[in-house]
């Protein structure tokens, strides 16, 4: 017989959720992904007020399940930079479709109104194409 | 200028989150989604064990923001079902590329290996199609 940990363990979106689950580790993928943000000051520099302690765990955690990867700052060894590994650029569909459906059921996001029209005139693996080359030529240039 | 709070609604994601980000709000959904569960008893049977409060909780705030909808339960008034509203129903296409997400970077579940084969024999257009005829045959028997 299984116990529940075992059971837990089992299914794909439990496993899902208990490492990505998490509003603030979505918002650090969100600011790797879509804002082109690699540093932990400029994480915490976005609108959603990441507490330190917070950010810093997230971090940490997303380095341990190879979501993302760290590097030493090439102009400073105090700084660091994060980006994403392939493991992490896969969840971009995931999140193509998370900002679909706030295009049908968030209509009423003004700031959002530009990324909207951009998502429906595009085809989600359109979409993720172009975030796709985006990031290319970020690691490109840094990595 | 805008405050903090202002900011932080006009994400889609950040809204999404604050939605949806959250565990025992996703696994509830995936039960609806894929597990034909309908009552509260079926939530509560589910491996992960919710507690009785977050449960209730959860629901309550699902049927609010309608993505899903409460029915009295025609054979006894002291049951309800839920289910999915079209707002609920168009999540899926979110929980498909999780799951597919995971049949790449979670392999070793054992329970997932026939959901993982399915996974990567269709795609994601037919797997949300597949749903979605299992989720209206339920409907036209119940509602």
């Amino acid at each position: 017989m299984r116990t529940e940990t075992q059971q837990r363990s089992e299914c794909v979106f439990s496993n899902f959720l208990d490492l990505l689950g998490d509003k603030w580790t979505l918002l650090i993928i969100r600011d790797l992904m879509f804002f082109e943000k690699h540093e932990y000051r400029e994480f915490l520099s976005s609108p959603e007020s990441i507490a330190t302690n917070i950010l810093s765990d997230r971090l940490k955690k997303l380095v341990v399940a190879n979501v993302i990867a760290e590097r030493v700052h090439p102009e400073n060894r105090s700084r660091k930079f994060y980006y994403l590994t392939t493991k992490g650029k896969e969840l971009l569909p995931i999140m193509i479709e998370m900002a679909k459906w706030g295009a049908v059921h968030f209509p009423e996001l003004e700031r959002m109104q530009g990324v909207y029209e951009k998502l429906r005139a595009n085809t989600s693996e359109k979409l993720c194409a172009q975030v796709l080359k985006k990031l290319s030529a970020w690691e490109k240039e840094n990595l």
